[in-house]
């Protein structure tokens, strides 16, 4: 049984150390100091995910950690920020250190690789949840926000699509190898970051795939005053979706599942080639899947009868 | 019934007008995007309070709202930094739109008095629990750390101790009147954030009082490497604790109750005077209550069993 105290301090003290990114006090204190760029807009972004609402209760706890950095990051990508520190608030039932330990290393080794110093954190008793808020920078008028498609731009999805949905299927299947790539896409999302960062300039909007396409899209449309007429035939399916759910659920799950975590983006057609030739760069596709329009509304789907992924009511995964 | 896009945003929206506090971009959008003063250090906390283990899930929601984001504030006001922003993030068990609003009164009206803005926020189904990121800003070398007490510095704290612990004593008793000033120490706890911003300069270290005095006096001689010599007697009782709780209850009360968020500072003794001026100034008393030491440990007290307010078994309220 370990106090709060000492569960912080073994599981935060990692990232305190390495204060090259701009920190100049970390964990340890009543807050962390962060130097910020001079000149650019802090972008941040706060996510909560709650146990057997967001993600299973018996997930493996280091996918657990990597799970709920990444869907607040995937904010930031959004956004085009790059991502450069993060707070984390962990509720957990009781003080399990191995628990923690799997969880910490998840959450670790996603700070890695995305650049992010973790510089806070806060333990309490509760329901397992994690909160994560995250915060990058960008330059100012480099935002990509979702307010910005016009008439004509390109819709346009990096990645894949249908992933998460596809991968909750085959979690309620009994499936438990995180090597299989739809388990993978549904537990170890990948954020954007790098596409938001290059995309910067050529985007128009740009929103992040969390509550399902068709919900987000009309996210996107709504704060845009614009239309869509979307080409269901040309969304990206994700690998062994088809087999998993069949032609007609792969395509349901490609338009109405949520936790995909890919970019949805809007540009002028003319960057759309130069948008692609820099994913490619990074190993990610950008394919195109509609049109923006002026009049509102979505054309080419049938008016589904899911509202994307909600939590009030929802079904625990 | 609601989901959780109508909750976010009718709970949110009134704090995303009102954009002259450094909000480019509020509440909507997949993050907000805010403009640090530059040249400055951003400071940033995070704290989530549990329904039964921080406050009593049947708590005014007002209060809660209130205390969630004091309770994040406080840290800042430790930091001598200046309040700007907070995201929040709201897990509850059902969406019940008068809890929500009444919770939000609360939350909107402490950001109003403290010039915070609300800028995102998240909810979702699960416990009751509330979790609050705040961010604020102090010039380079200002801040108010842990880490600078040095020995022959007095110890000194503002407003009175043993409230948080008193209203807690008196809510378990029935009491349910916001007006008892016991009850509004705990429940509606005030941070201290133009005392702490009006101590720059003068203290050479601070924490807030959310553990226990004497906890939080443990956290600050270890971070500042001294020791300490307490005069218990100097204590300042909050007002009604004597009669709540006994002599002996009230000063165990102010010693190793938790929840005062009151500030523990330590200053040079030539800065104690102009520092309780500009208190006074404020209507907050500095009590002067020990001395530092250069050798480590707490005399003037005998050795507690009381290791202040942990969570780890915690006893819900």
């Amino acid at each position: 049984m370990h106090s709060e105290f000492d569960l912080i301090t073994r599981f935060l003290a990692p990232a305190s150390a390495g204060s090259e990114a701009g920190v100049e006090l970390g964990v340890g204190d009543d807050c962390a100091l962060l130097e910020p760029t001079p000149g650019e807009r802090l972008a941040v972004s706060v996510d909560t995910s709650v146990a057997d609402v967001h993600f299973p209760a018996s997930a493996p706890p280091h996918a657990i950690g990597h799970r709920a950095l990444a869907v607040s990051l995937s904010d930031l990508a959004a956004m085009g920020a790059r991502a450069r520190w993060c707070v984390m608030s962990l509720t957990l039932p009781e003080a399990d250190g191995d628990w923690v330990a799997d969880f910490a290393d998840g959450f670790h080794a996603l700070c890695r690789t995305t650049g992010v110093a973790l510089t806070g954190g806060d333990v309490s008793r509760g329901e397992l949840a994690v909160g994560v808020t995250v915060m990058g920078e960008v330059p100012p008028a480099m935002a990509l926000t979702r307010a910005g498609a016009r008439p004509g731009d390109c819709l346009a999805v990096t990645g894949f699509l249908g992933g998460g949905a596809g991968g909750l299927a085959r979690w309620r299947e009994g499936e438990r190898d995180l090597a299989t790539p739809l388990l993978r896409r549904y537990l170890l999302p990948q954020p954007r970051l790098v596409a938001g960062v290059a995309l910067r300039g050529l985007a128009s909007s740009a929103i992040d795939i969390s509550d399902g396409l068709q919900a987000d899209l009309g996210h996107l449309c709504q704060a845009s005053g614009v239309g869509v007429v979307l080409s269901p035939d040309a969304l990206p399916l994700a690998e062994g979706l088809v087999e998993a759910l069949g032609e007609p659920g792969a395509r349901q799950a490609a338009l109405c599942g949520g936790d995909d975590y890919e970019l949805l983006v809007t540009l002028p057609p003319a960057c759309l080639e130069e948008a692609q030739r820099r994913l490619a760069a990074q190993g990610l596709p950008l394919t195109e899947i509609g049109r923006i329009t002026a009049e509102p509304g979505m054309s080419g789907v049938e008016a589904s009868t899911s509202p994307g992924w909600r939590h009030f009511p929802g079904e625990a995964p």
